[in-house]
């Protein structure tokens, strides 16, 4: 489901381009592998070489044509057909491979109606056609209307206000203008946050319906030209979607933090707190565009209006509408692919390696692009296992179901298996979409050293060098310019620094509820996207706008492939401490600095206040109020966490020295310390927990990443401090900043236990 | 003319806002007056509050309407009609009024022709519609259509190409996506410069013809509803306006540096430089749609992309246009109002106060909204000289014709009387276009402190408060981010800082070819304007949109009035220096940083040609060139110009003690000091000046302000080495920095003088 505006947003003045291929060799072949000795190393190069050589894009052209044939999300026949298709070839590779069902709540359109009844009637379509290009867009009877999964049912009339992207600080902007959406109905445009950050912001503001539409802007000829003559959204494409309130938890809203099994205990549907307070449609912009016309009212603030052909008004009215939606409250089956190849030294260590295989519609691109890498990877795993080579540790491959509706497949597997996966899983590996273009992950810091090494021996398709050195490239290139000289260090040390992760993707139980480690991979920025979550995010799309070759599908492979394959045969898990300890260390310097920059914006506030600056400026024509005074911001006592953040550097150098010492000239350690180190490594993400979990959300334990209360799939680091400085609850940061600190200082304990794995005589 | 765009698109989210009227007390009377001692102070508040008191907003509503009731271009007969009325009411007044006429070359369009004749036909409709709202639009045989004067006649046929604002770093884009102009004709979009650098860029690589179209971001419905409805362009508005190679000297095409009179020697038209070199024509949303719909290549960079509902292609073609343009090169009269209030202590000191006459069509914003308001100012004036009042010094008022073509009237009487005015000219002060708003002003750094002074005493109509009270409040709630410190150190100080002045109204030949000081000053930023240089600018629209109470209009003429009259009575004149010398310093830091910018830009370029960084990022599935290597940008010798501007300030600062020591306790100069003081003050500005002139345009001699070589309207400090740096020729920018160094000493030591004065016992 991952939204990728972000990554796809370059500004295109920062292009600046090249001309002839480069001809640089892409894979030094000599460097060190991070947990091999140097023997070993070479061999693992050479089983890399042979699982290269295996793979073949004709099979992801070929499965993704297949698994796409039809609609496939959840409850549909062909999302059963298809984890029956996976199953089998798991299977066929070798695996032991079973199909994990879960019983979750599927609610699916029965009435959905909007149409506006002043100035001018006008009723919404609702609906997208088929073209005659794109040859599986006309299979209506299979598809899922246009709806946002867990709106609840609701028939509401009123008054139209344009909330921009809905989130709170545009809440603010309104009330300058003196502009109440309370009783109204709001229409918010995608993006600037998580969709399901939308309806519920806006109920927090006493909101009694929600619209969200795709403006083209962001999603539509802005962008490029429209399907089929390009790859973006046309006028009557719309962006299906979740909108359960995910940061509360992921997985069935019915069963929070236990499995969905058949005889789980279930919450009543009318308590499920994930579920939204107001019903919430999705539309095109083509039926946005009446809607938004017949507002009156102020202008919106100027970054506030999109590229429709109008003047952006506010509202509150005269636009006048009736949204009514019904939904079908039903239980569904998801199915979850599980296929397992046992490790033959270290069984008991688990390196789970997962994508989801629900789409909205037929899916191509979001998730099948990603699947059918997966698929390949784990072909070619098992064609190496059945020439004779075993993984040290045993090896998951994962095809989730039910992703889209709330990460459900990934989520109800991990609640089912929680107490197994605490004490095996090393590591998860997510991806999802892929397409042409630069190398991008997110995760855990303690593997930012291995992901750069890992990506530096694949090549990148189009060019030859290594996707590290093209990503490396590409932030220096596109990044912002306040941003130029770290890029320009990262390229200098060849270390992709890796995104904290939020949510979006399947990631998130295992990494923030379960404290497993875990990355996100995936390849992008050469698409034309523009159909996520449409009938037209299909195979004839993706072909065209998406990966042609399939050539990243087979890089996405490679990399997956040896990151899979790295963990599995390392003779000590490769993660390092010194990223993580230099990203935890900003991250605390960010919420120092956000306290200041808080208490000055209170500060500037209320001066102006007294100065009477608004008084003397505002247009008396027009309905402005001034800002409420805000209470100052204290002085909070941060020291634990930099306290803890100093001890925490202290261990991680200690432990690289040790580990320096201990593998001087790419020497194995003895088999005994490895073993004693593994132990402490693959749990040391663990510690990185609190059972009690975040303030009203206990679902989530990590304490260093969690996606944001109010952003949805955006990250917020060290939650439980930010988010309670952002708010202004003074009271709550200063309770959670030693809880925070007491978190960094367990995981520099067990930073410290390695250390004395490696130092023991 | 002037252009409004950059003062009135203030970010809309910048805008915090406020309840009640404030009730402070707007007009402190006991403050000093500059150049007046204590006892002379109370004198001139006396008079200034009987010329308050004699302001009526009904004469200028009244003279507004007449004056706007039919077109009034240059060689129309209500052009002369307006002239003739004016000068009629001056001499009611009291004053010795007369025309001066001069006979210039003023293009009118003939044929006027543009087709698209691939891949689909279409012909631009070329017309703005008569609209019932709007009384004087149905005027159509008296109105010049649609066309930009001085454009060169043409018939060209050629693809076309989208280059943005047609500035030159927007063909440095093109460049590296592969296109190029040559041969081809570009449509740019208004803004980004002054219209006439668009052809002139277009030609220098190689284009052959040029459309200027308004796009609706900047000029339509994204500001806000369009006319009639709101204030803003509809799709079949244009904007009219003077393509004339400005920068390199403003008025009559055919006489540059002298008179335009009966019998001056006259360029061939042929030969005139400041004709474009290829035909340009400008046309609405509504005609710009169908040409940039139809062009295909690669997407245009994503902040060239406006508002139309279409995906922004660069082009070059399918688009494939017919432009064919053809003129009438006659000599038409111009009509200079020029109305003379003789000094009675010193005759030949003059204050110049201007606003120009004729408009493109109706012209009830630009310029009769500005023109009005100098009327009222006069006539009140004209009271106090009636009831016995003489000023000290001469005041002028004048009227100009021909601003709109060229700054056409203003430069040709300023070439003519160029010796007496560089005798006796001491200020010009300029209005233009003026609206509901905040004050704001440009002008020479001299008169800093007197402007500030000015409008502490002139109350806000709406407000109540200071307009600089409100003005300084404006730009701390609207100003950018970083220039907030800067804001509040203004509005703590009680400073206004004048904006450096460019071009873009008739203060240029009197500031920049003859060196007399000059400011520009005028109230906007609550008006919807949106019909610049249409047929919809007009007495119905304004009484709508601009200031419909006339209310700023009285603002304008207090703030007017009172310049003119402390100048008129002053015992000193109110110049300060430090504000010059503050002003001048930021300019030299600012010289010396841009060329390590350019330094930095010229390592970064090459580091990354060096690093391949384009060949490893960019998308081989398009075109895309790597930008030139530049050549490294040398250490200069700045040391002249820092060295020039230390002496300044010490000679500002003896000044300023010399001036505190001679005044204290608000006591009077002894008359002859004041005299000799007098004499040295109002010939200062002077000495900014080189008779060379800047480098290929020996007509700007002024070595602080100039409008940009390739900006326009846009101002360049200290021009002579900016843009040598600006062009990377490190040759002459080391030529040119003795020189500008030797014009600051030339004005340190008028200073000194004027030091030398005071200090005299």
């Amino acid at each position: 489901m991952f939204g990728r505006l972000g990554r796809h947003l370059i500004p295109a003045l920062a292009l600046a381009l090249a001309g002839q291929a480069a001809a640089q060799a892409p894979v030094p072949s000599s460097e060190p592998l991070l947990g091999f000795s140097n023997d070993r190393a070479s061999e693992e190069r050479a089983l890399e070489a042979r699982f290269d050589a295996a793979l073949n894009a004709a099979n992801l052209r070929q499965w993704l044509q297949r698994l796409s044939a039809h609609p496939h999300h959840v409850g549909s026949p062909w999302d059963k057909s298809n984890a029956e298709f996976m199953a089998g070839l798991f299977r066929s590779w070798g695996y032991q491979t079973q199909i994990e069902q879960f019983k979750v709540l599927f609610p699916t359109p029965k009435v959905r109606l909007l149409e506006m009844e002043a100035p001018i009637r006008f009723k919404a379509s609702l609906a997208e056609p088929a073209l005659p290009e794109d040859s599986t867009s006309g299979q209506a009877a299979e598809q899922l209307p246009l709806y946002n999964a867990y709106s609840i049912d609701g028939d509401v009339t009123g008054e139209l206000v344009y909330v921009n992207f809905g989130v709170p600080k545009d809440y603010e902007e309104l009330q300058r203008r003196g502009i109440d959406v309370k009783g109204k109905i709001v229409i918010a445009r995608y993006y600037g946050s998580w969709r399901g950050i939308k309806p519920k912001v806006a109920a927090e503001h006493g909101a009694i319906g929600c619209i969200i539409y795709s403006d083209p802007h962001e999603d539509g000829y802005f962008q490029g030209d429209v399907y089929p003559k390009g790859g973006y959204r046309g006028d009557q494409s719309g962006q299906r979607g979740s909108v359960a309130d995910m940061p509360l938890y992921s997985g069935d809203p019915l069963t929070p933090g236990i499995g969905a099994t058949d005889d789980a205990r279930r919450l009543d549907v009318k308590s499920a707190p994930t579920i939204t307070k107001i019903p919430v449609l999705p539309i095109s912009y083509g039926d946005a565009l009446p809607l938004l016309k017949a507002l009156g009212g102020p202008m919106a603030p100027e970054d506030w209006r999109g590229s429709l052909p109008i003047p952006y008004h506010l509202g509150a009215g005269p636009a006048r509408v009736h949204l009514k939606l019904e939904f079908n409250w039903n239980l569904s089956p998801v199915y979850d692919v599980i296929a397992r190849l046992p490790g033959a030294e270290r069984p008991d260590e688990w390196i789970v390696r997962g994508n989801h295989h629900d789409g909205w519609v037929n899916g191509a691109m979001d998730p099948l692009s990603g699947m059918v890498a997966e698929l390949e990877e784990a072909r070619a795993v098992g064609e190496l296992a059945k020439a004779g080579w075993k993984p040290k540790r045993t090896i998951v491959y994962a095809g989730w179901d039910g992703e889209e509706p709330g990460l459900l497949g990934s989520t109800e597997w991990a609640e089912t298996h929680a107490a197994e996966l605490r004490d095996h899983a090393v590591v998860y590996i997510n991806s999802d979409s892929n397409s042409r273009g630069y190398f991008g992950a997110g995760g855990s810091h303690t593997l930012e050293t291995f992901v750069s090494q890992v990506i530096r021996d694949v090549p990148d398709p189009e060019k030859g060098v290594s996707v590290l050195d093209r990503a490396l490239a590409a932030n220096v290139l596109f990044g912002p310019p306040d941003q130029q000289q770290e890029a320009r260090d990262a390229r200098a040390s060849k270390t992709l620094h890796l995104e904290a992760l939020g949510s979006g993707s399947d990631f998130t139980p295992f990494l923030q509820h379960l404290g497993i480690a875990a990355l996100n991979i995936g390849y992008g920025g050469e698409e034309q996207y523009g159909q996520y979550h449409s009938i037209y995010d299909s195979f004839d799309h993706y072909v065209r706008f998406g990966d042609p070759k399939f050539e990243y599908g087979v890089a996405l492979a490679k990399t997956g492939g040896r990151l899979t394959l790295r963990l599995a045969d390392a003779d000590v898990l490769p993660l390092t401490f010194d990223p993580f300890a230099t990203a935890v260390g900003k991250y605390v310097e960010e919420v120092v600095k956000l306290t200041d920059t808080l208490r000055q914006e209170a500060e500037e506030r209320n001066r102006r206040l007294d100065d009477k600056l608004f008084q003397s400026v505002d247009d008396p024509t027009q309905t402005w109020v001034a800002p409420p005074r805000l209470d100052p911001a204290p002085y909070l006592n941060f020291a634990p966490l930099q306290n803890a953040v100093a001890a925490l550097k202290k261990s991680t150098a200690d432990y690289s020295k040790a580990w320096a010492a201990a593998t001087a000239g790419g020497k194995a350690l003895p088999a005994e310390t490895a073993n004693r180190l593994n132990e402490v490594l693959m749990k040391s993400e663990r510690a990185l927990t609190r059972p009690e979990g975040l303030p009203r959300r206990s679902w989530y334990v990590h304490q260093i990443y969690a996606p944001g209360f109010y952003t949805g799939y955006g990250v917020k680091t060290l939650p439980a401090v930010r988010e309670a400085l952002e708010q202004r609850n003074w009271k709550e940061a200063t309770d959670q900043i030693p809880n925070v600190a007491a978190t960094i200082e367990a995981f520099a304990r067990e930073v410290d236990k390695a250390t004395a794995v490696l130092s023991a005589k």
